[in-house]
């Protein structure tokens, strides 16, 4: 964290301290983001033992932020909040029942919350993000602009990271966002890519590498890291962290977060300015062609769940 | 971290990286400690996914800190080492067992370093750790200085936080060491606790807290912690990653760690001045008979255990 | 300044911004300690200046901070408003000329705040630093508390420093604070050296170093640097940072400065805690009896020219 | 400063503490930059009082960073080394007279220093820097890659961070560098520029604001500070301590520096990368023809005066 990137006069909460949950919270008091963090699980005992394990880092760095155990009632009224509540995979489950599962857990933690601090901001990190960050926004009753997911951002992190090794430049002179519903359909915006201003064909030979490989790796990560251990606690959590920091202190930096787009009717990623009231603006980006239709192809399906499940409820 | 905390030519290996190993990890990339950090563990398909999933982590936040797998012999090459090694707790296990399988398990990967870099510094964090540094120490081969324990220095930041919270002051202020071997026979320093200078007692009047109720809570909650979610990876994972910074920034820090005192030839925790060398000097502290009592007995308990292991080598 | 050093939703004032204001703003900046800034000068012109010089710097390293001119009335408004205005000596002037004239400065900026923001904090950092402090917070009208001088605390960091680098220790395991009336008459309170907690004798030989050396580097220094280069910016720049940190984000640490002692009815430096209300609570010191009798000695004196100046105004 | 934008391994000499050198050593000290600052003038008694100042900074925020006078040669000796040194405006003086002068005092500095470490990196700071870094890399026998200028750096966050306010978006998510010459006959590369990498028409109105207003006080903004208040030690200080970091810590960012370019055979700003090795590499710009003939323009201009100046040596 940077001097200015910390808030101490700010309140946040994180829904559901699973391992997700809990490396957010570790990044955030190392950091010092925030004057107080509040930890809400239904599980009770893992909830205070994270306090307690998590207190200690307080203790340890001299941070400025306490932590406590809270309800669901206190985390709706703090400055932000983050929802990391969901359940893993079961042996034996579909797609669709896990899916199924996750948005009745969204439904109830959210209900939990209500009536929410009118000027709060909600992330969403549960997955499927994009789906849960468009359940929490209708349910939530606050404006649109305040209920956001983490959607592509740590992927798009990722290939920036990935690409600027190769370039042996700092990360942040790279430009070059992942786009779209966070999975499977998510689109790298090649077409766009530029470093430190300049296309990036400028920079590489053309066969430097395969954009295909880093694609993969960027797309392909969590699922390897999952298979491995169970989770990718700590690539999100650092990125919750850092998005708390941009919210909190009003940053106004530019990331892809899953945003409502309302030619869709539902959330996914494009980038967008992020500042004390959540999602500033939206930047507006020009594609290629492919790029659009691939975006638009899955955020056309992305709406029809939405919609499905709305009515179903 | 501090501006000044960090020291991007520097490289760190951790050997074992599960919970705690891990998690100190995170810490030291969030904070920039060291240039490159090197994960080993015999598990290799955990330890990928650990180096995948820290590897965004330095991504994310754009950490000068570049996070690969390696070999316990490149870990000897280091500017330092963290040991993080060590079993779990099986059930049916005795006491005396799961030292055992612990004490061998440290031997195993400290050969497998050997020959170390004659200037690294060896962090030992593994339990039971006055004992399994005191074994670490004697079979590394290098200079007593340079191989140390955590030993009690979370317990000393717990109990100094517990007091400052009460005492409505900045930690720092506060001086109130915990000494001796880590675990049930641990002694916390009243004797000698002052803030900013002047003794507690003149600050608080004396029925403001009970010393037994903060000195259990800190001598406790480690247990309690890994009862309910089975390790403390944040607690020890933040005093690792600020460990290492006070040695490889040469930051001449005080902190209780467990190192050689040769009047019992073996280590336990008494205050030390850390630096580029690890113990640059030990602090002699002047206890009150009952505490000094308590250190020796328990000090001479840790020498019969380590000589009569050493025998059975 | 630490992540949690900072408090991006506080606006700190800087009335008076020759070279002691612009270094402290240029500290203030580079730390992000605040989200706005507001410079006040009766110079216009050279108050513009310094705010484009001073904007540059935000823009430079992307700071949270802001900068713009600004009149005593605003300034009043601020959470925390530093007073660093004063006339330099004059050739020919008098010792009781210079002080007069820098009361009735010192009168002008108060009343031209007046009435102030009740829970603002006023630092005072014009010399004479106890006498000004001990008007300024007459004529504030605030409690006595949000008032209070530099006094000694850069004289304490930097004999603690001194000593620091001759033990070969970090300097915050030192405790050695300067007392008293700043200037001549100020007292190092030997009696109380701590080194991590044990008397100093402890840890050096007794001919070590010459304790009036470094008392004499310690009271001197800055009039040598005045005499060289006419000011002493960057010393003072750089606590008048630190201690709106410790103010603003409510740090709770103890320094020595010039705050109200009721029983001498004016302000001279004691430690204090520091926090969002200012002085939270003084630390008694238990002194031995010359160093006791050379503070009562002094601040009787000043309560003397206090009283002379209060009846005479 | 960021973890990680520290290298206390590091040493930078300061050739010239007047204003702008010692701003420089401020920002250095206040962000730990390095481990050890060298301050070199020839008016020993104000370098003295300096080194006196600016440790009092070290030692009142508890930096890692230790200062001390030196010798020309043990300059040259450094990690990095800064030139700030040449002389003010003298009324009566013109033009040609004082460039005369100044690079007259940039010769003897350089070749005090000679001969140089041969990986040590040198950054000049004096006026007209592109001029005197030519100058500077000629004389000073190192590959040119390691001695460049600050040139239009300044410039280039300046106007950046104008129109981010203007824009309420993070200066970092705007690209708009100042290229060529410093001074008069620099220029805003607006052909270039991008907000999150969209081209600014997207972002604005067209009639949002006036890029002339923004170039001016731009290009303008020094003359006015340095007429108000004799020079521009802030911004200068701040941009080159943040130079220093990327340096020292190998950050690979780009920023436009004032660096060689052998077509013309002198040095002027371009956007370059910057790393351990001074110069990693130019970012080769696409330009619109007016920017690229002004440029070009001016260029020829400079390498005749260096020609000149290098002949009449």
């Amino acid at each position: 964290m940077l001097p200015g990137d910390t808030n101490p006069t700010a309140r946040i909460a994180i829904v559901g301290v699973g391992q997700v949950g809990a490396a957010a919270a570790y990044a955030l008091i190392l950091g010092s983001v925030a004057g107080e963090l509040l930890l809400v699980d239904v599980k009770t005992d893992w909830r205070d033992a994270q306090v307690r394990d998590l207190s200690d880092v307080a203790y340890s760095i001299n941070s400025g932020t306490r932590v406590r155990a809270a309800t669901h009632h206190e985390a709706g009224q703090c400055d932000m909040v983050v929802i990391t509540a969901g359940s893993k995979w079961s042996i034996g489950e579909t797609n669709v029942q896990h899916t199924q599962r996750n948005v009745s857990i969204m439904r109830s933690v959210v209900r939990a919350m209500t009536p929410f601090r009118p000027d709060t901001v909600v992330l969403v990190v549960s997955n499927p993000v994009d789906l849960l960050t468009s359940i929490a926004q209708e349910l939530s009753g606050l404006s649109k602009s305040r209920v956001f997911g983490s959607g592509t951002s740590l992927d798009s992190m990722r290939i920036r990271g990935l690409l600027a090794d190769k370039a042996k430049v700092a990360a942040d002179s790279i430009h070059l966002p992942v786009l779209g519903i966070h999975g499977d359909f998510q689109v790298v915006a090649w077409s766009t890519a530029t470093i430190n201003g300049e296309p990036i064909d400028k920079f590489f030979p053309r066969d430097a590498f395969k954009r295909a490989d880093l694609e993969n790796e960027s797309k392909h990560r969590s699922e390897s890291v999952i298979c491995a251990k169970g989770a990718t606690p700590f690539g999100l959590g650092s990125i919750v962290s850092s998005i708390c920091s941009s919210v909190l202190c009003d940053k106004r930096d530019a990331r892809p977060v899953s945003h409502f787009q309302s030619e869709f009717n539902c959330c996914f990623s494009l980038p967008a300015i992020l500042g004390r009231e959540g999602i500033m603006r939206t930047i507006e980006m020009t594609l290629d062609s492919d790029e659009q239709a691939s975006i638009t192809r899955s955020a056309k399906r992305l709406r029809d769940t939405v919609e499905r499940i709305q009515a179903n409820q």
